[in-house]
């Protein structure tokens, strides 16, 4: 009997990506490509196959033992339909059953952020923990949780929306309606939107000389970059933004007593320049037995959590149908 | 074979109840007596075990299936040790230890907001729910979650301190040295120092009449006696609390997607003065997806959540024992 093999796959708004992976959670094998969200759901569902078929190389898709797929948004896992994904389509996507059409085996489907924590969970390196929850500061925010060993989903399927948490009911506007939520204080979107009000309000800052001279072009990567120049404006503005990442850290120490708190996506990258602040205000702000030993770490897999996570999840299922009952 | 019996105990700093239950979780036989925790470890566990003793009644202590115990403070369930517990004892308790050498029976014990959660959960008349978070709003602010049909623990065993989940870093302060947790908007401690700042500052209000005209005498309880009697000043103060803890449901709403938000604790005894501030709070602010069909309501079983959750979790854990292989 050959060797067990998975397929995992990271859809996002811009990019689709599919990995071939092994027991281990071995990537063997990747291809992506582009999601093309604008020409609707049947040309996305087809890209996605077509994906997959050229990531499982020279195996046979018939022999995959379990198909797992990360979408970005809340998403029914036993009908599989993706609600309300307002970077790719709107309103309802029938996303499993139009793969399953195209595919002819089962595919599994969970949230993105919930499938980039069984990534960082599983194959993270951070030991053998039942408690972590991971958090994704990028365009938007999200988290996903792991909790006693399972992914924590919740009756509506949509736990995890640490983005949308009210840390301050007087901060700044959301994208959702709301003041003060995370993602308001904490996501690329809004650092990017901080620095443009000090720039246009005349503070002088490197961050428009690294954006060419517009203060439009300025985005959260030219706040990192001035920040790590030295540049004070930069430097505030990007200290803010982590010292709330680190409230939101605390409050959910507080809520979930997890062991890891490991956080991904593009803002993380800035290094010690968001840790720093982030344990910063841990250390200052949780409560001592719920902090105690807690990691707050950056994401070990970097911009694979989500692939190697699906393709985690892809081993799982397929545990679970062999373990299961035959109907 | 006689029907299994199973006895629950609530620890509280001033008062400890013991209740006799059958395997419906049915109260037979109920005893309480006055904690005495000036008294010290030893004159606690000697006061439990005569209370067990009581409640026991026509039952033989050996024939009860199992004993558990809800204490006020984060424990180790294993060890069975309670810790920081401040309005019981300083430091560590060695409470499982005590009681099983004082009863020769094995004792159970969690935190009481977790104890009440499983009351609320599998008594409380809200359904074959999985998603349950149940809060108790009272001198401090505390929560027990069920998610996924589980007492949700968490690594170091102190899941659930929404009472310090930050919810306005420039709010007022918290016992706990932080600014803006939910406890310091909503217990029943704040709002009655918020009620007697209000006094202090001149403001003129029904309160100081409900309270014999002793500022220092104005509690919670005046709060709501005058904001029910229209009275202005009163009315703002409970409002601002209601509000605040609406805040905190949603952002457990968001974080953990439960069916229910169970609210307990004497200042829930407001009734519509404090649930329609939260309802209002949660309709304006939580985000469609997550919010529906979730049901915000009071604690069914009122002060008994956690006596008839400590009988439901000697349930649990006898079913357990029982289930579990021989060792």
């Amino acid at each position: 009997m050959p060797e067990a093999r998975y397929i995992g796959v990271d859809l996002g708004g811009t990019l689709v990506r599919a990995a071939l992976g092994n027991a281990a959670g071995q990537v063997l094998h990747r291809a992506d490509a582009a999601t093309h969200a604008e020409r609707g759901e049947a040309a996305i569902a087809d890209g996605i196959a077509a994906l997959v078929r050229q990531a499982v190389g020279g195996t046979r898709l018939a022999d995959v033992a379990a198909v797992a797929l990360g979408v970005p948004g809340p998403v029914d896992p036993v009908s599989g339909t993706l609600y309300d994904a307002p970077n790719l389509v709107k309103g309802e996507f029938q996303i499993k059953a139009m793969l399953e059409q195209r595919l002819e085996v089962p595919v599994h489907v969970a949230n993105d952020a919930n499938v980039a924590a069984i990534g960082e969970w599983r194959y993270g390196g951070h030991g053998d923990t039942q408690h972590l929850v991971y958090i994704t500061v990028s365009t938007g925010v999200g988290a996903g949780i792991i909790a006693d060993g399972r992914v924590l989903d919740g009756f509506n399927r949509t736990a995890g929306e640490v983005g949308h948490m009210v840390i301050d009911p007087n901060g700044p506007p959301c994208n959702c309606g709301n003041r003060g939520c995370v993602e308001a204080f904490c996501s690329g979107t809004h650092i990017g939107e901080r620095a443009r009000e000090a720039l246009a309000r005349g503070e002088s800052s490197r961050m428009l000389e690294l954006a060419g001279g517009s203060i439009e072009a300025v985005t959260a990567k030219e706040v990192v970059a001035a920040a790590r120049q030295g540049d004070a404006v930069a430097g505030r503005i990007f200290h803010d933004a982590a010292d709330h990442l680190g409230l939101a850290v605390v409050n959910v120490i507080h809520l979930l007593s997890p062991e890891y708190v490991v956080i991904g996506g593009g803002v993380s990258q800035a290094g010690d320049l968001l840790f720093g602040p982030v344990r910063d205000r841990v250390a200052r702000t949780a409560m001592t037995l719920p902090a105690k030993n807690v990691h707050v770490e950056p994401a070990r897999l970097g911009v694979d959590s989500g692939l190697i996570g699906a393709v985690g999840m892809a081993i799982m299922a397929a545990a679970q149908s062999a373990g299961a009952p035959q109907s």
